[in-house]
């Protein structure tokens, strides 16, 4: 018996091979057959199951997360996974829970910021995870500048020791995951004073819990922050809270890579370069990017399975009515999303690229990338998750009103991923981080210094500021060099005007503050650039498999001219295209889109995502979706007793009209 | 002892009289008096604490509902309030239930389209809560597009009966609000069957349960559909799901009151014009522009409240830090937000207004303003949800990491919210009925036929088409007829542009279908004229008060500035202003912002919302959030032990590495 497939006849008018545009997406075979593979065996294992996730009550559902990274942590000695299997494994567990920060955080502070003996005591201890750490920086009252940090650590001489304290409410350590139930350690950030002298604010490595009964040390009141948006999504997680009533640990325990304090209290920077840090960041950043391709591929699969099977309207003599994927205001607000997806995909890819080489210059003392490098990764944290909270939310309304049933896996998806836009750098911060760069770079056109990497184009901003866009019909949207040129065009003048209304003020740090809604903006122009040239650097690359390449440079197309027709005051107004031209993108466009159209369900199948993965009823792959979404309806809690709990107190008075003198 | 309030100095700053702007948006002396009295009483009651409601399970949120529902029953009783206090207190009580659909739409559907006999039979009874109904219209698989429902009465004229059946998978009723576990009747919209003939979809009201014990009666399968977007939120109400299998009605349950079937089965229609039922549905639409302000006004406060609170970078010579209300970019994307709130709530209050018109109208048989109306209701309902909907997530956003919190109210209000993108018209999908309504209005422009009401300025449109903005200087910005000018260039251009696209196509419909994206453009920028119209007449009423028009024409000028640059391209693209103005409209707008910034505080005092309403501990009124996000935080239920449940199972043998034998 064949299986059940209502997207059967959506698959085979696919015109390119998917096998291959799965290794596309994954990266390389050998990622994919990993990927796969660790795919399959999380979603036919039954403890990691996740379909009544939502309907858990709290004490319930971090229960189960902590049964589930029990159970994965089993697995993966059991099975001797690599690291790449283990963390793709926790991924397609695809729950919140502390090993996320135990390995994310936790193990990686230790290796920036730690010295030699630090790493050798510690790191096996974290790798064997007899201890679990997790990263405790942010306090009730500071997020975004770490240098507001209140949480002191004095030395005492006297013992050889420091003396961690929460001086105020606001001091007190708030959000970091892992903290509140679970963490028996903590890298704690706080602001070292030695010598009466405060240093500014270092990492020190604060045991929390017991070993032998998990309760907190003398002086350390722990707990969890609280339910976080949505249901089920990151209330997996104890993200906590955590005070110190001058708690006492060994002056070893400073992680003192970069800088120590000696037995006598003296503080002594030492001589490795400060700037390895920013390794660490790009790295984290990179993660993020190629998160945001994860979540949006998600989002945006589950909204294109379920366009195919909906229909709304357009019956003619009683026939079924039109698919909703056949409309073009359907296409208009999903397809630049699935454009996106494989974008974001690539430009992570390329970042990841970045990362070895900012490594291999740091250890070589070249920082000459490195502000570049800065404002390339931090813009890019920035517009991909932004992008990626926006396109989840877009996708549920594209299912239409059942996107708003947690079956559909959307509401949750993004409850789940929004902090995204906040943690790491909230996303308007870091753009104004790129435009400070932006206007520095164009400052500093006349003096010689060539802008490198990204950042390149603007030692043509003369050329720039100048250029005519060649298009007169719509086919020239299709050129390569057309877009780029748009693209560094808009970017490169969007720069030099804020730039030149910086000048206008007498301080620059006011010009800044008044200013810094269009240096935002130009961020933004100048980060949509970087990723329209990677994806398009990455079709210069030889690309196997019949009529991949081909799917690839209609999406590339699509996610410019989408990305051209949002922002076209900013290409307009700057005179980088005209209106006429304007409109002919758009008529591109349109074309573009029925070019998607016929590939759309296979392009999403692409990302090979399984059913257990992708937790929609709406997406399934088999696209049966009508009958099971009756079928979970049933196990909502509520559906036990067909008379509700309440009935006889709070319904049956009213319906008899007992009300007034009922004791409710 | 002087109460504490860390926005006193904020409110010494106001330049205005808040008790005469309170009364401005509550719409008069008597609104306010009422609504501040009801939400007093709300708040003061124990039984309608909501602070722990996304902590609760399913089914203890919803027995917390039904009980909640049943006092306020018995307070509306005994206290002998008027309809016009029970809907406010239903409405401050701010938890979805069933009583929202037997009076929202059980009640209005029997009184739009029942005979005079069956509202004297109904009416009574549902009134007075004997019996208890719902709305229900939507299918499975058919939402938007209500005439393709397939729920089917069959006439049987040997009984004279109607025989409801659910034929199909599809066609079982899915999301009604209420139907699930309370209602004991709805309103059943179906095809009616008579004589062989479909005469198309009709309501009937049908009895669910039996009024003795609650129990579905023979052929009827009735339950909850599931979890929803969220914790607590809309799963407080039972939406449902409802199969029928061959059940009977008596004949006289089919609502009459425009078409009829006789004893023998004839279908008739009545004499009553159908297009009186236009005039329920522009009640509806007004009452959810006036929920979009509410909603909105409701997330501004929180957010604005708290950026003052909050503080980051910008310490001086270790001083406090900057409140993040300072900073140009906070502003930039909060400030709009509260312009936005104050116009959405001018905009419902006039459409309460073209209620009153259009039903003394449709009285005397004058539909001439239906097209007018049904467009501009259809359009407001659109534009002022969507922004509502990405409006509240921004406000979330802007609170930073805590607006994540639940405590901060502010996802709850965001799950809560969304789906009024969706029900009452599709958002997409109205728009594009403005957007034909604009064609068509294009296209009859040489007729002679007039365009009336808030489409009146396309009879200017060649003059529209033509005209060139005046603005010189950046104060030439704050000129009425300036700005009204450019919008209604704007839109007149856009639709005039649409139309002309159209006539290319050699058939019309699928010149629709193609440029659908442009037309739902075309209808935003009419949409958006409407609002800073209507904002505009609003400020050439007499409106006392020391200050208060002043605030208020800043504010509108800060909607139509922000609405403009945000819209840049549509503006510069039709050539309606130069590059230049759209950067003069900037600077003006960062001027505004500064003019904003002292009354902020007291801008969103003037909602005169109780902490019980907002139910955010960002957006407490007296500015005391430190401490109180540290206490809620310990009520966790995973706070109440120190160790969790689930230690020794799950992370003790982790930690003694024990986990390869460890039965899990």
């Amino acid at each position: 018996m064949e299986a059940l497939d209502y997207h059967a006849e959506e698959r085979r008018k696919a015109e390119f091979d998917v096998d291959e545009m799965k290794i596309v997406w994954a990266g390389s075979r050998k990622a994919y057959e990993i990927s796969d593979r660790v795919a399959r065996l999380v979603a036919s294992d039954p403890v990691f199951r996740k379909d009544s996730r939502t309907m858990l009550s709290r004490k319930e559902l971090f229960k189960d997360t902590l049964k589930k990274a029990a159970h994965a942590w089993k697995r993966i000695i059991e099975l001797r996974l690599s690291e790449e299997e283990a963390t793709k494994l926790r991924f397609f567990v695809d729950q919140p829970v502390f090993t996320d920060l135990h390995f994310g955080m936790f193990i990686p502070a230790i290796k920036g910021s730690g010295s030699e003996e630090q790493k050798a005591k510690w790191l096996p201890m974290a790798y064997k995870m007899q201890i679990i750490g997790c990263y405790a920086q942010t306090e009730l009252g500071h997020g975004s500048n770490v240098q507001g940090l209140e949480t002191t650590a004095t030395f005492d001489p006297q013992t050889d020791e420091f003396v961690i304290h929460s001086p105020t409410l606001t001091s007190r350590k708030w959000w970091p995951g892992g903290l509140g139930k679970v963490s028996t350690h903590a890298v704690v950030y706080a602001r070292l004073i030695a010598d009466g002298q405060d240093h500014g604010v270092h990492g020190f490595i604060v045991q929390l819990r017991s070993l032998d009964d998990h309760l907190p040390l003398p002086g350390i009141t722990v707990g969890d922050i609280g339910m976080k948006f949505g249901s089920g999504a990151y209330n997996s997680m104890d993200n906590g809270v955590l005070k110190f009533d001058h708690v006492r640990i060994p002056r070893d325990q400073m992680l003192m890579g970069v800088s120590q304090i000696t037995r006598e209290g003296k503080y002594m920077e030492s001589d490795v370069p400060r700037q390895l840090v920013y390794g660490t960041m790009v790295y984290v950043r990179q993660t993020i990017v190629a998160s945001a391709s994860s979540a949006l591929s998600r989002a945006v699969c589950i909204a294109t399975r379920y366009s195919a099977v909906r229909r709304q309207f357009g019956s003619q003599n009683g026939g079924p009515e039109t698919q909703v994927i056949d409309y073009k205001t359907q296409q208009n607000r999903l397809f630049p999303l699935l454009a996106s997806a494989y974008a974001f995909r690539f430009v992570g890819d390329w970042l990841k690229w970045l990362y070895t080489d900012v490594t291999q210059r740091l250890q070589a003392n070249d920082f000459s990338t490195l502000p570049e490098v800065h404002a390339c990764t931090a813009g890019l944290k920035s517009i991909t998750t932004s992008a990626t909270a926006d396109a989840i939310e877009e996708c549920r309304k594209l299912c239409g009103g059942h996107g708003y049933l947690s079956s559909s896996g959307l509401p949750e998806l993004f409850a789940v991923y929004v902090p995204a836009c906040t943690y790491e750098g909230d996303n308007v911060v870091l753009l104004l981080q790129v435009g400070r760069f932006l206007v520095k770079t164009v400052s500093q056109l006349g003096s010689g210094k060539k802008p490198v990497g990204t950042i390149a184009y603007m030692g043509r901003a003369e050329h720039l500021s100048q250029c005519r866009c060649e298009v007169q019909r719509v086919y020239d949207w299709l050129k390569t060099h057309v877009i780029v040129e748009a693209f560094e065009a808009r970017a490169a003048r969007m720069a030099v005007a804020c730039a030149k209304n910086l000048n206008k003020f007498p301080n620059q740090e006011d010009g800044f503050a008044e200013l810094s809604a269009d240096l935002a903006e130009a961020a933004v122009a100048h980060c949509q650039l970087i990723v329209v040239s990677k994806f398009i650097e990455k079709l210069q690359q030889d690309i196997p498999g019949k009529g991949v390449k081909r799917q690839l440079e209609i999406l590339c197309n699509v996610y410019a001219l989408s990305l051209l027709h949002k922002h076209l005051g900013d290409f307009v107004a700057t005179g980088c295209i005209t209106p006429e031209q304007g409109a002919l993108a758009n008529e591109q466009l349109r074309q573009l889109y029925s070019q998607v159209r016929p590939n759309a369900i296979t392009l999403v199948d692409a990302f090979n995502y399984t059913d257990h993965y992708l937790g929609s009823v709406l997406g399934r792959y088999d696209g049966n979706v009508y009958p099971k979404l009756y079928e979970e309806a049933w196990k909502d809690p509520l559906n036990e007793t067909v008379v509700p709990d309440g009935y006889h107190k709070y319904i049956r008075p009213i319906l008899k009209q007992h009300i007034r003198v009922a004791r409710l």
